[in-house]
């Protein structure tokens, strides 16, 4: 049979983990999304219905608790590092070349109650209480490929959605046969973000690693700013802004991609009821939806961050 | 046909809204969802066809949408109020006996950017540029019953995402023959949130509304502040301790229904690795869950939130 | 405190269970979704911490499981009888005075493949290969009051999307002010059905229970038919309709409650392209929509169906 | 500013379309998902601000709706080929050099009813009554390349759900210290099927197109049989017997690509109440969950199905 096996990768999925720390009475929690993926020799495990190869998924799973444990969890980035680092490097045989761990991470805040010790208004926190801040989830993808000693971050944001109430035009666009849009000199510019960066960081010659945390809230912080402060003439432009603004500002990052998908506000027509509408009173619409999607990069920089 | 027509109602869902507020350059913001149900006199619409009684759902969009530009949204109590007197008290006929209007509100906080025109270290709200609150849902629900110009308001919250990592055991419960659960004298204890509390406020004989939007954050804060310093000998008693709490401090309240589902994290057997699991590391499970639910109300108040 | 625990419940939500049945080559499984939910003498549960009356809800899953394997699953409604009686009757000292057990049943078909051991054209099952029907859910809630000692049984189903492409007009409705819709004398009507129904069945006096599949794939038929048959001047009429449908069909069941989305297929405004759209182009909405909710039952019978 | 806009793409997602045919009593219906997506020459709507070579979103949406009244709906593959070439062909200036269509397409079958215009036992549909089949979603994904003038179709299926309760083995495989799995000789085997598949077609020289539905049939077929049909080792075995036996029997297909989640079935332990769980009790979990991926494709063939 002249088929190929091409492709082909494998491990558990979606991986719920939280890890808490009690050193103090003010505890530290992480709450992480984990998804293993192995790629390598698995040629018979497809072919023969040999496993001689196959560390199961099961294995994969018990081994990011276990290194939960064994390590911490610092960031997600670094504990992915780690997980791809051991299942290349300590598997037998060698025979999974490269591995890919992906990580979605949920935010906690404190819960603050009265401070009841002093006389003065304030609020202290309980070391043990949190509430899950439900906005954007930070992502993080490391890949380790052992035959290049190479690892890859592109780390990330989901569900950051923003509004900008004015500062968005849209016009002197292409008019076809089929355009029926009127030109827009003020209107709202919803979006939901979903980021991704790639770090510059190799792991190769004992570079040290960035921070990771503090990096993403620089990042983070860079995107929410260029969004707010740019006047747009399209969301297109909007997302370049956001790109550059990274870049500009965070020199460990050399590549940002963007969807933006455009969440339409709706001007509602309330001249039938003798009402003006003065810009006043939108529909938020579901779908469908504009979608934007960009890359920017330094120049020189082979941008590998895929097109979804 | 010996067939009643039973209880009946009808009318548009999930009206999505965003009303601006452009008086200044500090814009505001209101987005809601808002579900609107009729009941009346509806008998010929169901058994003959003829729809002479039938305000279209279409029509209660557009008063939807025609209201929040005339009166504006002060709160999404309030704006129910309005709308649930007015398809009982304008609609032809009287055929509308009574009305319910259900909201969901979501929040959005302002996006703040570096201080430029000062030297002092601080940021600044840019005016119109929001990023959408993910947690907790706000909701309410107003019923207006023509027939005893009665106003019911139930106000509540959801997807309010809570997590003790310690105070929390559960011991001492009913073995039967399919008891395997061992107890638990430190155990993480994580909920999401839903609570609905219905006001003492009537609307009749021009009695005052109360102050919706400060009620709210004031019972979210009850609750929360009675979730993190409960020491929890099961859910249940955390969730009386916190509709207690609501009952204690806001005397605007006489009914507090929670639903309190067990996120379960259980801790994860690392003994296979010659680990050793001191309550750090957990697997939050999604289903199966335990799901407690309860009301506490004043005493001599008549319970009227339905249980679902 | 004169603050009165009232109206509560609690236990294991959404207990994922897979029922295989090997007695012959051909395969036969259950694929249910079971809540269970206790109510029963709880007090110092909630107010003193004390467990001694809490059966856990770890345990109501067991035996959820067990239970299965005991007895089996029939359908159902003979699984969630079972387990509400036990639940009652079990229970040490008395404490669970009514249980509530709330089922989804998901479908699976059998895969065919070629049958190869004719020359006739045909297909043959394989025993043990299934592919999920992705279609409606049928539901139940069985709840056994210990006290009176009575059980009822509501079935149903949901999800079950169906469209008329003709048959459907809607006007002679109500015009105010706020009214813009055009009447329209041929329409789409689509609307994915929530029923609920119950039946007269008790449980008292060695009464015979019902054939609960073959009574749900009636009730389920007749829901269909009406739907495809009527020619409606509303969706409130064809909610009518399906509801006396079943009355009159099925004497086993005594109410029937349903939920219609009316699910809007908008005409596409195509003459900006000089195209005429005769009723063949649709915009599919998802929001808002118009809901439609009604109870048909037997003169005589108290409805007991609740609203949601 | 050394920063290079890399790989960009726009168009409006998810426009959701209905398309009536009414030729005779017997109604046809196509419901579909379609989502626009171009690249071309947009530097300067992400530089400049300037419009002048952007297609907005909305005139790519009133294209779907136009083209599905003009030329009908034939096949989803089809539909995608005309609007990908009529973006590029047609968008002035040639400013958009390539086009990409997806397409999710939603079945619904004929509603039968009793056939009472015979004495005999028969069924007969009603000619504008439809339930959605709620299983699996078709999809297609179709690029045409104005530069090489090639047009590259890739259909699929996503949500297709099956299980296998016997013929499904898992032993062999590698132990680490990380391993606690124990070796299975009889478990189930359940998956959610996501397949893509990519014609050798190519759109030149006036290559006729594949009957895009039939092949769809049959390739849903080829992948259940040799699902049903395929004793397994892992599922890796069956991912490669299904790409395979689609290659095999499907000539027009040259690659295939399939994501399947292993969907877990514990088995339930049931001895600690003296039960014994001979394969009949299962527990269907949610997450984690084995996730295996693969390419299958022709010697020779370049795969171009993305990983996602």
């Amino acid at each position: 049979m002249a088929h190929v096996l091409g492709q082909n990768q494998y491990g558990k999925a979606e991986n719920r983990i939280v890890r808490v720390y009690r050193d103090s009475t003010r505890h530290e929690i992480k709450d992480l999304n984990v998804s293993v993926s192995l790629q390598g020799e698995f040629e018979d495990v497809h072919l023969t219905g040999s496993n001689a190869n196959c560390l199961p998924t099961d294995t994969t799973k018990n081994t990011v608790y276990a290194f939960a444990k064994e390590y911490g969890i610092e960031s997600a980035e670094a504990f992915g590092i780690l997980l791809a680092r051991h299942f290349v490097e300590d598997t037998e045989r060698g025979v999974v070349h490269s591995a890919r761990i992906r990580i979605e991470e949920y935010t906690w805040n404190r819960i603050k109650t009265p401070d009841n010790t002093s006389r003065f208004i304030g609020s202290e926190e309980v070391g043990h209480s949190f509430v899950r801040d439900g906005g954007e989830v930070r992502t993080c993808e490391v890949v380790y490929d052992g035959r290049t000693d190479t690892v890859q971050v592109i780390s990330g944001l989901k569900d950051l959605v923003v509004m900008n109430t004015t500062n968005s035009e849209f016009w002197g666009y292409i008019k076809d046969k089929y355009t029926t849009l009127q030109e827009a000199y003020d209107r709202i510019l919803a979006t939901q973000v979903t980021a991704r960066w790639k770090f510059s960081y190799t792991g190769r010659d004992n570079e040290p690693q960035p921070n990771w945390n503090r990096s993403y809230q620089h990042v983070r912080r860079h995107l929410l700013e260029a969004f707010a402060e740019t006047y747009s003439y399209s969301l297109q432009q909007t997302l370049h802004a956001m790109g550059t603004r990274v870049l500009n500002n965070r020199a460990e990052v050399d590549e940002v991609r963007l969807e933006l998908p455009n969440k339409h506000h709706f001007l509602v027509d309330l001249s039938p009821f003798d009402l003006k509408n003065e810009n006043e009173v939108y529909y938020a619409a579901d779908r469908m939806y504009g979608l934007i999607e960009g890359t920017v990069h330094r120049e020189g920089v082979v941008p590998v961050i895929p097109v979804v």
